[in-house]
């Protein structure tokens, strides 16, 4: 193996410092607006289990909707493929946060993925309990995922997220008419608010993403969930894991990647790596600037793209 | 290597005979209407230069949309990365042949594999020739890549689509009233319609696919394209490919493919292997329908999915 | 003058009586699910003074989204034409629920009519109130105009109205979200619900719309609104007033009118006539089947579309 | 009477010579984009026969879309309301020329007067024979209703717009694929881009009105429709005259009218008068920019409003 990992990962958190256009930080939600955008972290685990970070790789943020990832995973564990009865899988071809396409598709939304679609799937994770056994439940799925009970949620964005997410609240009303949305709608987006405002590390998220490198398999031992159900996780990630700019970012980076308004984004590599970026400044699509650039550099350098021949990588 | 490849394409052929729902025969174009939907045919070439075929991989069918992959490849050629000025890179969210989204895009189609996308590749391809000069180019070109000089147009299929294609002269019109085709629409066209109009069996099929298998190599030596360009083209199948059922047939078969309204589906496993199906039977997103079955299970059976980690696989 | 309005009017009356295909109730609304679909009254109140029923003028039911014309009345009292910076005066070519054309035109509702409009116009009426405070204002404002005080709201189909309301739940919080709804979408319902649950008589609704036949002048003197305002709330009943059906309304009847989901239309010949009708079978466009139906024989008998010459009427 | 009509126009001319915004001459069409935008002129013909005029009120100019209520005239004669199955009687919520629409209803064009709708109603006039027979029999009709033979039709506005008139090429063929047109796309724009290309002076545009005043009758004797088609049409002018904004056409006017990009409306008040308006400069929407604020002050003055009480005119 000639790959110098460490290198690579020097080499990218280096040229990401002296990078001038860092895109805008997400004003829409209050609380995110005050973060520095001249951070930048990255941190890679291996299939041997390797550990391999640069820049800011410890530094908590608000993972959004990376966290749909995780939330899609757990739903999937409680209804099986029912969930596909209540959302579709397709690319919506619209933002992120666009209400339009459910009048068209009757309040089901295209994937789990757009807002929508995660509000269905939070619904579905709600379940007739009171939203804090909810959050507490996804809590708890990270924690494991990770190996590390030190994340927590962050109560002030989720809060912030609460006192302005009128887009969010026309999506659930809008669906709850279709009865596609089952729980009164402040209830679900107080889950969802929640959910989305759990703070990790590049570190912590990126062994949260280990299962979906491993088939399924927690590297702990036993199984999150079957081999099946991980390349299919992987595959929505890359056809609709960058809302609208999925196609652009399965065209130049090549790997399944979830990113979140914080800056965050996961990034899967199956059988080789599990991959988080972290800068908070967003481009145009709403997804992280300078992580879009170091996973696009960062698969140049590897070969990991999964539209390359397996033996092209290291 | 645990994987018997002969066995699991001959179990595929039989699973297909035995299938009753073969889907609808596209009857848009006359002259594919009247095809036997009875057929099912499958062609295998590895990356170490192995064919395997199963039914009926020697007939020839209509290639269709699957032209639209060589048609890329072609003007990409020509022109370079200036191609993404005049096409987006973008699940359409749309149907194969919706006009909707130019007017709220402004004359630039989402991908190059919508028809709206294609007829400006090929307004690129005819490139101020006639368009038998460019139909010729295209012809050789498909050739070249498969190694087989047999290959030809079907006149009358290009003739039936030229009589009944106004849907597609409505988006090359539409287009051009933003600059966007540059050519008269009945001259694209009528290139356009030659190119959809050739004919190739599984086997001409898989063997004209290997470049792309190969990261742009040309097995008989040399290049066809840059890796970096052969990989994007898979990431674009693996995202456009399918039109509006993209998403769901990279969930259910995680293989980059482009299917044509043919019957026939090109599907690449990068490193592995270029996969031929046809089956003339369409299911209602417009995609084969035995095609496609056959594609997910050949997935499922091989663990070729580029979203399982590579040593599951052969 | 040679209108033997009378004979008319019991014409229509009987002609209604023997109609089989009455529409079908409406259903979203449980509370008007059950009204006795064999029910027609119709009122019309002349400029001269003179009021004229027939079938079940006297019976109260829900005037639903006849409401929005006092509604407009009353805000455009308050803020003048600065209402027209938060709504739009052009026909919607959607449904009456539509939530698209919001996202397209940036939370800015197309008309007052439709209901996304007739929140944002409940949303200035509240203007920093209490509902019951507006809702109060609204009674009493409907009251003056009929010079009738017993007209009531039903509470039970404002009840009704908020418990499924999840549409306008879903409307309010997309134009919040613009800040085009400036009160907490609960508090704007609440009013708006109420507003739709006013129960008039068709005779009392006649004698209500008399200001809008009047140039703006209350018949009991003094002034409700100024010719300009009367005669252009006139207009956008005209172009806006059956929702998506609004030009085949002006197309068949003529004359200016406002429909609701109750079953109810008021009607406006300016310098002639208010009318009243009632009967509670929906059409697929969601106005009265029957009521229509009267409208349509009543401008023919009468020559009272606006599109006609003036003295080819009574 | 106390209405000193002469007054009154010339009142608006001199208010007219006096705008400094005119608006912006349309572009699409080359040869008009060299009309001077400092025109303006006004003709009124009235009831009883008087012709009144002001400014540039003998200039010709291109009718373009004011020819689409002759041609809708026509096209009615021909086939009578078997018309409404292929073309829509509402507000379209669209651009003149938006192709989307079709899309989601199938092919049928929201009305007779936004683009996609004429064309029909030009395939319908078109009826088997060549263009020349059916632009031979509109100019006929058109000098008819004027009374005037000398109008005739501008052969290089025709061919200008023949030559870049790709969006109506794209609407045709579209409606072609739904066989909502009937003739080869090249035949029947042929047809529209001719009878668009009718040149006449306002007062002849306001002498070929007189039918849609008279309740259907032609002046000079005899019936040109009934009068039930001759307010069906007027009611069409005023919800779809002009384009998405015939709301606020009909909320600050109040007169049905139909518009043109070549600058002339023509309005009806029914059984009063038939106004022609023409400037070359065009508002945002697409209408003549001091022909609506020419109409405007017009009906303020005169009453004129269909939705004022009769008496409120002259």
């Amino acid at each position: 193996m000639s790959l110098d990992l460490p290198a690579v990962i020097a080499d990218i958190t280096a040229s990401m410092a002296s990078m001038e256009d860092r895109g805008q930080v997400a004003t829409y939600i209050p609380e995110l607006a005050t973060i520095d955008p001249a951070q930048f972290g990255i941190a890679i685990v291996t299939a041997d289990g390797r550990i391999l970070t640069g820049g800011d790789a410890d530094t908590g943020f608000s993972i959004q909707s990376v966290s749909k990832v995780f939330a899609l995973t757990l739903a999937l564990g409680k209804v099986g493929d029912q969930l596909w009865d209540r959302v579709g899988r397709e690319p919506s071809g619209n933002a992120f946060n666009s209400i339009t396409q459910l009048e068209h598709e009757q309040g089901i939304p295209r994937n789990p993925f757009i807002n929508a679609g995660a509000i269905v799937v939070a619904d579905v994770n709600l379940g007739g309990h009171e939203p804090r056994v909810a959050i507490g439940e996804m809590l708890r799925f990270v924690r494991y995922l990770a190996g590390d009970d030190s994340i927590t949620i962050n109560d002030a964005v989720a809060a912030s997220e609460t006192a302005t997410g009128f887009r969010n609240m026309a999506l659930a009303n809008y669906m709850r008419a279709f009865n596609n949305v089952r729980h009164p709608a402040e209830l679900v987006l107080g889950s969802y608010f929640h959910q989305c405002a759990i703070e990790m590390s590049c570190r912590q998220l990126a062994l949260a993403g280990r299962y979906l490198m491993l088939d399924g398999r927690h590297p702990g031992g036993g199984r999150v969930i079957s081999p099946r159900r991980a390349r299919r996780i992987n595959a929505l990630m890359l056809t609709c894991g960058h809302y609208d700019a999925s196609g652009d970012f399965a065209f130049r980076v090549g790997i399944p990647g979830k990113s979140g308004v914080g800056g965050g984004i996961l990034a899967i590599v199956p059988g080789r790596a599990a991959i988080a970026v972290w800068s908070p400044g967003l481009n145009a699509s709403g997804n992280s600037c300078l992580g879009t650039l170091a996973l696009e550099e960062l698969a140049r350098r590897t070969g990991w793209s999964v539209f390359s021949p397996p033996d092209e990588g290291d």
